[in-house]
């Protein structure tokens, strides 16, 4: 038997970040950079106006006031992107845009609230459109108060410096993040990439949805869970669905989408039955030309999800976790070794699930056999865990109503209502 | 000046869920159900094995042990999935795999490790691969324990029962909720779809990222860091990009594309500036014939963000938020006005972002404008918040590297080191 940790440590002692590639930055949300990135240009590129106003010089409005206006010849209009700004004399002022570049003599910006806007009849709430006024800003404004050195202006390099370290190797890219690479100029980075997960269930018994159900047959559910899960951990998932229990077709279906995984994850067919196809299909597909090749099938001291399968198939080694079948064992498995497999393939820093202790609110103990250890599923909330149905592991219901998994570990045959346990936090 | 929770508020009470859409069950991943589904068939639907095994009358097996073991005639195979299962009689065994029926006749299943899997040789840890014994099971079985009516054998509808509520109206449907679904033959829901969200910069200054900057020039990036968190929130999202600063190509690029949102995001031109285009294209689109119609531009107490537009706008009356250009502003805009939208559209029950207090670790203390509610970024760990960078709307690195924003309440100008705050987690 196996213990839950030594068969994680197994995968992912194996398990290696994929490559980086360079990706679009919209396309590169939530993966992980690769390199560091250095700032190439300092931010704002250049001293500009944090408001829309009259760019002026200090001295011109100093002492200014409703009473005492200082009174100003405006040379033009300085809009944001403007090429070539006007110059500002003494006596002078720019109307200028929020964003735009502080023309050359300019050494402050004065709020066009503080001034009457060129129009003469005190202060103003704001310009007056350019499809109301084309010729722009001319003749005189009136400033009523004084603005020190550098007031409204956003020094070039106020935000970051060219040579600056942006952002760390190994940082993930969320919507911020994108919003500081695309303002230094990078629209596409190195990354390594969300892996291609292939998921697959086995068992004659299985139908589509939306199918008749004839005698003896459920419906596939672990498919549709599983691509499902794979892409909530972060990864592109495709849901080949059900194979029959033949060990030839269940090969060729497996060797047929190798080219599209960079992980595989099956379900059922691991146990001690005979008609368990993963087992006899992928038992011996080792090369003995390449070592760590093959598919170790083993038992674990857990429960549910006693029997799995680990190991690497075909010629690029892909990774291949073959899960138990019954829908609460797979998609246990799947929380406890697919889902941190995936996000080591991310080259995710965080690749678990947060677990925290909470207080078993519960009407009787909870039982687990003793030498295993249990996942029993329960919602969370404020501190305390109800469990929620039982420790079958055929409960999709429960499983669809809990938002977290109760650990019991190995040692412990029952835990009494009231004491504090340990839980898996399902997001 | 409106409120920012006036302004939510206005939003929230104008922004409408989606209407309902039937989806495949992998394509309403994260989607909301609109109806509550009812369980049409029991699960499981049929008493099968829950272990590899053989299936036998309860007196048949009655006192057996290694030392006396029940001898059967073994009738053949039970697989899973077969049609036609095989009854069994007195002195009789079927070997019966995991999610095979229980045949006729059949009380209970002892596992195959409690027997000798009909090869006489004592307990044995597994059944014979098919391949190796194409023939099935056959001869006879020696049972070492005893088991119990019902023991190893998983009751038709112990899971749900034909009628149940399977799931409720307003489910978010994650991966268990989707084994669900897919076990109880559903293939199609009916949810709100995720929204179309279209993104669109405004201004003359902007440069796509990669390309080179000319003087008075800098990189977009608005479009960008909402693109990505309308697809955190959500959404389908589209980035269209930089306009610039002309009052008919904004109208005419909105208009074109309306027929692909169900929400219309842009960012810059909100002002009190001359070329604030966003304002003058906006503020007059309202039909005289269409109550509602039309945006709105107001002044929020809030800092960043203060100029803010939110309305609707052409045939379908789709909401448009116009939010302001520096790119910490119009980030925090989105988290605060544009995330709850894009949730209320999906029909979530939880729009808002998660809220904690902290405590404030800082050198100084933080000063904040009279009147107006700031946000500033920070970084959180453990009841515990540091601001990150300045209030500037223009620090995007600082944003980067924040976690979290530190609300500071438009009574409060002045916020001393160790005090507790409000914090906005930003996930």
């Amino acid at each position: 038997m196996w213990s839950v940790q030594d068969h994680l440590d197994d995968i992912l002692a194996a398990v290696r970040p994929l490559d980086p590639i360079e990706l679009n930055l919209l396309d590169a949300q939530g993966c992980v950079l690769v390199d560091d990135i250095t700032v190439p240009l300092s931010l704002p590129p250049f001293d500009n106006s944090s408001m829309d106003g009259y760019a002026v010089r200090v001295t011109d409005v100093a002492g200014a006031s409703e009473e005492f206006p200082a009174v100003l010849e405006v040379v033009g209009d300085v809009a944001a992107g403007q090429a070539d700004p006007l110059s500002v004399g003494p006596g002078q002022a720019a109307r200028i845009m929020t964003g735009a570049p502080l023309p050359p003599g300019a050494e402050t910006v004065v709020p066009v609230e503080w001034t009457d806007g060129g129009l003469g009849e005190g202060p103003v709430a704001g310009m007056r459109a350019r499809s109301l006024a084309p010729e722009g800003a001319e003749g005189q404004v009136h400033v009523y108060r004084p603005a020190e050195a550098g007031a409204h202006v956003r020094a070039q390099g106020s935000d970051v410096r060219s040579g600056d370290r942006a952002l760390e190797a190994g940082t993930v890219l969320g919507p911020p993040q994108i919003a500081l690479l695309a303002a230094i100029g990078r629209g596409k980075v190195r990354v390594r990439p969300r892996p291609r997960v292939v998921v697959l269930s086995t068992g004659s018994e299985l139908v589509q949805p939306d199918e008749e159900l004839g005698p003896g047959q459920i419906y596939d559910s672990n498919s549709f869970a599983l691509t499902a899960a794979a892409r909530d951990a972060g990864a592109i998932a495709y849901r080949v669905g059900a194979v029959a229990d033949d060990a030839e077709t269940l090969r060729s279906t497996i060797e047929d989408q190798l080219v599209r995984a960079d992980l595989m994850v099956t379900t059922g067919g691991v146990s001690v039955g005979a008609y368990d196809v993963v087992k006899e299909a992928l038992a011996h597909v080792a090369d003995e030309d390449e070592p760590g090749s093959g598919v170790d099938f083993r038992k674990l001291a857990m429960q549910p999800g006693k029997p799995q399968g680990f190991g690497s198939i075909g010629p690029d080694h892909t990774p291949l976790l073959a899960l138990p079948g019954n829908p609460v064992s797979s998609y246990v498995s799947f929380e406890l070794f697919v889902r941190p497999a995936i996000r080591t393939l991310m080259g995710l820093p965080d690749v678990h699930r947060p677990t925290v202790t909470a207080v078993l609110a519960a009407q009787r103990p909870l039982s687990s056999p003793k030498g295993r250890r249990q996942f029993l599923r329960g919602t969370y909330s404020d501190g305390s865990v109800t469990p929620v149905g039982g420790s079958g592991s055929h409960l999709v219901a429960a499983l669809a109503h809990a938002d977290a998994l109760i650990v019991v570990p190995e040692d412990t045959e029952s835990v009494e209502p009231g004491t504090e346990v340990e839980v898996v936090l399902l997001g």
